[in-house]
C-alpha cells in the first residue's frame, strides 16, 4: 500500500538534507547578561527569562524585538474513522460548520486572536464539504487536497502522493505566512477525528501502547472511548512490521490536515520562524517534523499541556515544558494563543526593565547557590 | 509581650463578625449554560471555562463585563531579621532603592503591568529609609507604620498598636482603590526579609515544619539558608504556647508590610472586589485574612505558584489552584500580573463566542460522560 505509482519522484516538500538553523548563540549569551543585570535577583522570573533568551536566539537580536505580526493558521481535515466507526462525540459536518464559524469570527480562536492581536486564518486541507449553504469563501480552499482522509483502522489514510501534496501545501502556507511579515507562527487544527489519527501517529511513531495516547478528545463517553481506541489498535496493527518512517506513518494513519501542519512547523523551521504549539494535533505533527528535519523543535515553544494524552508523550518526545496547563482540549490554536501573552510579557521585561546600574539598586551582597 | 497598653480597644480594621459576601450563584448558574452553549465542546476550554464563571459570580453579571481597572499595590517594608540575621542575598537598603525603582517605573512589576494595562502603586508601611537622597513623593509614606520590623527571631515583629495601625493601613489603601474605580486588585510585596517573616507566619498557623517552609527566596546559598531557617525556628519557638490567632501571629512573627497586605486583602473580599494573589507574601497574608474572615478566598484567585515552599502550602491551605507555574520567585504581583491575561481571555470567551445556535454548528450527537 506504500507504493504509489501516483507518487511524486523525489519532490520531498522541503529538502531533508539542509539542516535546520541553529538559534543564535552569540544574542543568547548577550541576553543571558542582560537578564542578570536588570533589578531582580537573577533567575527569580523563571521561565519568563528562559523565554527571553529564547526569542534573543530566535530573533538574533537582544534585547528582542516585540513581537507584531503573530498568524494562527487552522488547518481544517475531515477524518474517515469518525464516521466509519462513531469515534467522536460530533457529527463530521460540524468541521464545515467551524471553517465558517472561523470565517466568520465566531470560534474561541478568533476570540483569543482578537484579544491578543493575532489574526486567524483558515486553511481547508481536506474538509469532507463543498460548503454547500455556508459562506466559505474561496481562498480558505486554495490549498484543499482531498475531501476527507480515508478510516485509518481499515486503509492508508492518504496515497502517497496526497501526502507529499498536503506536506507541500503546508510549507507553501509557512512560506505566504512569513513571506507577507509573520513573525509568530502559531499551528492550530480543526477536524472531527483528529484526535483518533494523533493518537495512531504517536503510537507509530513511540511504539508506546494504543490505550495510553488515546484522550476523550471532544468530551466522549466510555464507551466511544473504547470504541475509538480498538480502531486506533486496529490502525496500528494494520501498520506492523513497516518501519515507521515519518512520511510514511502521515500517508497510514495520518490525515492530510496532519500532513499539512507537519509540512507547515517544518518549513517555519527551516524559515527561522518562531513557532508556540497548541495542542494534541500541533504536538504529534511537530514530532513528525522533528524526525523528518532533526532539530526543527529549538524554534518551537510549547503553548500549553493538554488534557489529551497523546500530546502529553509529543512534547515529552520533543522535550518541550508547556507554558500553561489549564485542562484546555479544544484545538484551533487556543492553547498556543492563551501563552501568547507569556511571550510579550518575557520580551518586554528584557526590553524595559532597568538594570542595577541605571536605577542605583545594590547588587547582591552573597553570591547566590 | 501580647499585652501592649497602647493598643487600640476594639478597634478591628474591619468589623469581623460580618459575613464574607457570597459569589452571585444565580450568575454563576447563567454563566454555566451560558459556556455549554458556545462553540466547542462543554468543558473543553478547562480552567478558562471556570475563570469565566467565576467571574461572573464576583461581578454579579453573565456574560463578565471587560476588567477595565486593574490596580497593582506593592506593600513595602523591611524585616530586621534580615541585617540582624543576614538572612537575604540583599542588603535591607534594596528595598527603599526598589522603591524608586517603582515609582520611575523601572521594575518588572511596571514593565508588566504597562504591558497589561494594569497601574502600579507602591505603598510604604515599613520601610527602614526616609529616601535620603532617593526621589520618592511623599504619597508613597502616606501610610507608614514605622521603619522596619523588629528581627523576628528575638522579639515581637510589631507592637499590638502598630499591628492594628497596619491592618487598618491595608483596608483603608484597599478602600482608596476600590473607591475610585478598581474592578481587580493585585497585591504585590517587596521588602528584604520578607520571606523569613512569610515562612514563620506559615509555621505558627499550620504547625508545619520550619525547614519544609524556608525557600531560597532572593536566591540565597545554603549557609544563609541554614541561618535563615534557624532564625525562623526560634522566632516560632519563642512563640510556643500561644494560640495562632492571626492578629498575634501578625504581630509575633509578621511585620507592617505583611500586615497591611493582610488588611487590604479582606477588606476587598468585604468589599465584592476579585483579586489576584501573587507570590508568598501575597499568600501568607491572604491565609491570615481568611483566618480572620473565613469565606474572603471565594474572591481571590491564585495567579501563579511560586518557587517558594511556604507560598505552595498557602495555596493549598487557600485551596486555591494556581494558573501558572514558571518558576517565578521574584514577588512584587508579577506572577499575578503574568496571569492577568487569563482572566480577560475568560472574560472574552463569554463575551464573544458564538453559540452553537447563532453559529448553525451541529451539537454533540453523543452525551459526553
Amino acid at each position: 500500500m506504500t507504493d504509489d505509482p501516483q507518487a511524486p519522484q523525489g519532490a520531498a516538500p522541503h529538502d531533508e538534507v539542509d539542516p535546520v538553523p541553529e538559534l543564535d548563540a552569540a544574542a543568547m549569551a548577550e541576553a543571558r547578561a542582560l537578564q542578570d543585570s536588570l533589578t531582580k535577583p537573577p533567575g527569580s522570573l523563571g521561565r519568563l527569562e528562559d523565554l527571553g533568551v529564547w526569542l534573543c536566539g530566535v530573533q538574533g537580536c537582544s534585547p528582542p524585538r516585540p513581537i507584531r505580526d503573530t498568524r494562527v493558521v487552522v488547518f481544517a481535515g475531515d477524518h474517515g474513522i469518525a464516521t466509519a466507526v462513531g469515534t467522536s462525540a460530533y457529527p463530521s459536518s460540524v468541521t464545515a460548520q467551524m471553517v465558517a464559524n472561523f470565517v466568520h469570527g465566531g470560534a474561541a480562536v478568533n476570540v483569543l486572536a482578537a484579544l491578543h492581536g493575532a489574526s486567524v486564518r483558515v486553511v481547508d486541507v481536506s474538509v469532507d464539504s463543498d460548503y454547500e449553504g455556508l459562506a466559505v469563501p474561496a481562498s480558505v480552499t486554495r490549498h484543499k487536497v482531498r475531501r476527507g482522509s480515508e478510516p485509518l483502522d481499515r486503509a492508508d489514510a492518504l496515497s502517497a502522493a496526497d501526502t507529499v501534496l498536503a506536506l507541500q501545501a503546508g510549507a507553501a502556507v509557512a512560506d505566504e505566512e512569513i513571506d507577507s511579515g509573520a513573525d509568530l507562527l502559531i499551528g492550530g487544527d480543526m477536524g472531527i477525528g483528529n484526535t483518533s489519527s494523533a493518537a495512531a501517529i504517536m503510537a507509530r511513531l513511540t511504539g508506546a501502547d494504543v490505550a495510553s495516547l488515546v484522550g476523550r478528545g471532544t468530551g466522549i463517553d466510555d464507551d466511544t472511548w473504547m470504541r475509538k481506541t480498538a480502531a486506533v489498535r486496529d490502525a496500528v496493527f494494520r501498520c506492523r512490521g513497516e518501519a515507521p518512517e515519518p512520511r510514511l506513518v502521515l500517508q497510514q494513519v495520518g490525515g492530510a490536515d496532519i500532513a499539512a501542519m507537519t509540512g507547515f512547523l517544518a518549513r517555519a523551521a527551516q524559515r527561522r520562524t518562531p513557532v508556540l504549539l497548541d495542542g494534541v494535533i500541533s504536538a504529534t505533527a511537530a514530532v513528525v517534523a522533528e524526525r523528518m528535519q532533526p532539530g526543527s523543535s529549538r524554534w518551537w515553544q510549547a503553548g500549553h499541556r493538554s488534557t489529551e494524552p497523546a500530546q502529553q508523550r509529543a512534547l515529552s518526545e520533543l522535550q518541550l515544558q508547556p507554558l500553561l496547563d489549564l485542562q484546555l482540549r479544544l484545538g484551533e490554536g487556543t492553547g498556543a494563543l492563551a501563552a501568547l501573552p507569556l511571550l510579550h510579557a518575557a520580551g518586554a521585561i528584557m526590553r524595559d526593565m532597568a538594570t542595577f546600574e541605571s536605577a542605583g539598586v545594590a547588587t547582591a551582597v552573597v553570591e547566590r547557590p
